[in-house]
């Protein structure tokens, strides 16, 4: 099963941004979904594998797209030994087993998927297999989870609003200054000063995100950076490197970033940031 | 069978919102196939539930979506054992045993599907698989029960009034706001007041939806919130949760709406709804 | 195979509207194919019954929808016994069995359907199963006829003039009043007055879509509405559920229409309609 | 094989418009490919039949339609008894038996059915069939003969100019009235009064056409007129359903005809059409 | 294999454009792509077949179509006695054996046929054959060549940049009056003055196009016309059904350039053309 | 497997831009993912040749197109022996063997193949084979590189901003002109003078392109050009053929910068490049 048991371990201490750890509690305790909406990068799918590990179940992650098929969440028949023998798809084992089942990025995913999703979000809270002419009830201990990116420009589809009020909706985003300095020292390494300049450089780029329209850069390419700093390269070549040079395509847009990411790596008497 | 069995008891008392019961007893004894019409989250699913369970009828649930073919609903060839077997589809099974077969949705499934239905909504009642070779004739206890929700601003297709003028509709709207709150209130066990408060929150977001052009909160959402009231949230995270952030994803809208729902909860001193 | 044995006695005494049953004779004499033309539920379906009846061939009817290919009519090779079998398909095997074949909502087809009908529908009268490698001149009782609507305003389909030309064109429409009336009361058994009181709400609502641009109401709906009354709704409850709820998703415009329906209902003192 | 051995019979005696006959002759003896191009029922298959007899090869018909494919007329693998067997699509069993194969509407098909044309129309004469690793050299008695209409407004589709190119192109037209009146007199054996009133109407229809924008009617359905005034329709009666009510949905426009075509079959003292 | 042996037999004596040969023999020597372009008819066909018999490779020929997939290109697993058997693809048979692969106009094959060639047009000059898990490095006498025709208006797509640049690219254009109006005399038989008379014709025509935008005649038309002549047509009969009626399907233009034509063929006492 | 051996030994002596080899190591070392950006044969491929050769690491090359499945690149299910096999595919493959896998042109790609890379370009560094049942961890020495060109204008396709944060982005561009000219010299054999001659002409056409907004020739290109060169083209034959006819499909562009490039070669006397 495409289960992560050891994700505890991995995921470190969690930073809580606000009261999302005791809602998700709560609904999990209710049997109600969970629906993550936030920036990229903004902790998402750390938040529920730190989840998974409390709760103490075991975590089924599917990165949804747009071919992806009801088939390939519930099962589908196979040719095995010359006969056709169903086979559970990674939803249907994530209900068999209890489990918590991630579905990152659903809006990415075809109607046809969130539409087996009905009856496990609503009282009924069963998986109706009609091709296996199978009735599976989820147990008590397992939570549907869904995120998605609602800032994201790029999107042509959207998800029903039927859809949408079917689950709990908790609202992410970027932890504070001082937390996510924090976050980027412990995980890789790199002094905190290191980290700050690092932050004060995303939150630069970020404040001019809200007249350019683009992504702005998440925490996780504020750790991708720190980790080539350890490695040896410069503090401007990694904030080139992970933050500038996704960002955009367009030279004129990334010289002005530039600059100001520039600015805030060498204001090393800017006050500190809190 | 993909059936329900024990419904009546999980429903519980179904709350009628009109004459749309005995409009209903009326169709099923006529043989008329009925369309359900309303916003999202009024009831229409539960009421189907609670007719099978006074009809004494099993009750086959399809949530139509997009790929949604013909064959899914009436059955297809599968290969067993090296040959091809015919394999009944859920509307088939409900033929054949007299069930109502219930259509979530039906305007998002395609066209081919909606075409095997006709000759089963006019005098003749008889389900043609042309691919089986078989003609079913359907008992008089078969009923076909459709729902659509025709203010949802987000679908492309509409169905065809030739389609629509097949079957006897039965429009639904919310509940009153007294009722709403008592079925709150029993459904989760919070305090009648507390269930009065969020009817009002709701009610407050749905005058407004008329200018924003959202879907508008449902009692399903206001009992969720509940659940979580009854396990710890506040009635604001809950609200917030179930009620606002899956309205918009718009922060400016959202704003705006916190404060109407805000100021809903804490009217204490209003006038109690009725 | 998919035929009707028992049309004759299902539908009664069939109304002629003025001279198709003389044109559709000769066109079954001479060989020719016959297209009906006319709005939703004007008994273009039940003629081609009456007809089939009268001239005392097989019918076979093919509901037509945007998935149906030319297999689907003419036949497909399928896999039975571990090898590929032919197999006939509806027209096919009505060709072969010199039955009346009928193509309701041919518009809806996809066009590989109609090029397969092509030299069916001209002087050679035959079927060439390009796949199967047979070719099958149909007998002199074969006939085949579709069906369209050319006023439904919503499909985006329009037949090939080189096809329409192809077709004996009978042009339909409802029956005159006092006619239609008296189907409503000789199908359903209500009063004759109830049923002029349908008649004359039907023909208020069909006389306002001129302006309002949705589909009429059918003589359909009228029986349909009867049905209800007979078994205990009241005339307004019917005339509401299958005249009006099916006609607009758009609230304003029903409650125009629902009071001329009202007002249709309520003339007691109106003249008797002829 | 999908041939018609008796052409000759059933077309009768095919009238020559001009040197179409002399010209589609020359082209068979120098091994070129012919494009017949002209309105709906101007005679493009009856010339085809007409010239397969005297020239006495056999005639291989496909009806192009948007799904067609190159393998619809080549040929594929397919499943007998267990094993994958290559099987001949009509243009390939054409080509090896040195038929002429008639493409009917080409220009519906899909471009890779049209590019399998390419080597077969130049100097190479030669049709490649990759799949089954075959290479097939027309002997001289094999012709590639295609048709389409030009003046159908309805098609999104074009051809190539570089495919026309490939064709020796004779542009068919409707027979001069005289001719046409004594075609349809002889085919179906009404008067030649009669059969000249009906091409009186059919030009008074087809002046109109050139205002109205809609596909004028063909010989062809002046035919199937014929063939109802002679099972005992009246004139007008025939008019009506064969060469008006194909004609167009929108019931304003087929007023205007009506009078227009009414006024040519009264017109009784109108001079004699030469 | 799709070879055509006795290429240098049927072309006869090919005549040079320009550097055109030469250019062709260094990209061959180097292991250089070629990329032929010019308008339809020109002879870059023919240019290939007389530089495969020059060379002495033999040559493999592909009319890519919007439907030709990698898949076709390459190979496929086919089914064969019950196992699945990979089987080369045209240009894989051609990689093998060293041959000239002639992809026909390459704008019209999909985007994943094109990726397939990158790593034979560049420095790798080998086949990736993925699914087979096999690599394929081209022998020095394997050679790719494609075509297409820049000026062609129909055409949706467009070559990518980076694709287009993996070629040595060689413009053809047509053959100068006098060689043309020779090659005519000398593939068809027609006297040197008719088909300097042919020429001058195509010649008026293509400088009308200019104005017009269509395609001009080719050289390919002229011959077919002369063919038509030797056969028996008249010069004006042969220059319509080649020459003119392809052009274009709309009459006001037909007949201005009909004009243009019939004054360059009546043009007796006109300059010889050189 | 998919790799090639021997690529140092191909590739030469890389010569680097800038600090791209170093942050690349920085990236391998940290299990980052890179992406390379840049124009058209600015040497992105020879660059991931190169730093494979370095760190000794076999790689592994997929071009993608719009029609590469995720399939395509984790494997899928084949029929082998009657029985159905899981067969690993190219990115399984290079997971599995700790290679460095390169996915060119990553954009043309559909978004169900960029979805599976989600899980191996965070911390995860996990391939989750749902249709197999099977994860793969990356080993360390596993690398993904993938690169676009984001300047090509032709493309319909946008990474989303979520998927190029997760790369250590290094933006590339075209060699100074010494270096440039000393390159192709060296590759080729032409003397240095006609090697800086290319390069003068590509930088001449290079500064065009701003205005005319077509992609600027590469570096291979000159390669290509230079090596007709050796073999007997002129270098006026040589840089038609190779950086001027692939440019444009428009002859008034093309014949200035005919101009530009013919300048840029004649002048003898201009100051060397440096």
């Amino acid at each position: 099963m495409t289960t992560e048991p050891d994700t505890a371990r991995r995921t470190g201490a969690y930073r809580a941004h606000g009261n999302e750890p005791a809602l998700f509690e709560h609904a999990f305790h209710r049997g109600a979904p969970v629906m993550l909406t936030g920036p990229t990068g903004c902790g998402k799918t750390r938040f529920v594998e730190h989840m998974a590990a409390t709760l103490r179940r075991p975590l089924v992650t599917v990165s949804c797209h747009d071919d992806l098929t009801s088939s390939d969440l519930v099962g589908r028949f196979m040719v095995t030994g010359g006969d056709v023998v169903w086979t559970d798809g990674p939803l249907t084992r994530a209900v068999k087993a209890g489990a918590i089942c991630y579905l990152d990025e659903v809006v990415e995913a075809r109607h046809d998927s969130l539409a087996v999703l009905h009856s496990l979000t609503d009282h009924r809270r069963t998986l109706y297999l009609d091709r296996a002419g199978e009735i599976v009830t989820a147990p008590d201990t397992f939570m549907l989870v869904c995120s998605y990116n609602p800032a994201y420009r790029g999107s042509l589809k959207e998800l029903k609003p039927s859809f949408r009020q079917r689950f709990v909706t908790l609202a992410m985003t970027y932890l504070p200054p001082a937390a996510e300095a924090e976050t980027v020292a412990t995980e890789t390494g790199v002094p905190l000063a290191v980290a700050q300049r690092l932050v004060r450089c995303a939150n630069a780029v970020r404040a001019a995100d809200r007249a350019f329209h683009f992504e702005p850069p998440s925490t996780r390419v504020l750790v991708t950076a720190a980790h080539l700093i350890v490695s040896g390269a410069t503090e401007f070549e990694a904030a080139e490197a992970c933050v500038l040079a996704p960002l955009s395509t367009d030279g004129a847009i990334t010289d002005g970033l530039r600059e100001i990411a520039a600015a805030a790596l060498r204001s090393a008497d800017a006050p500190a940031i809190s």
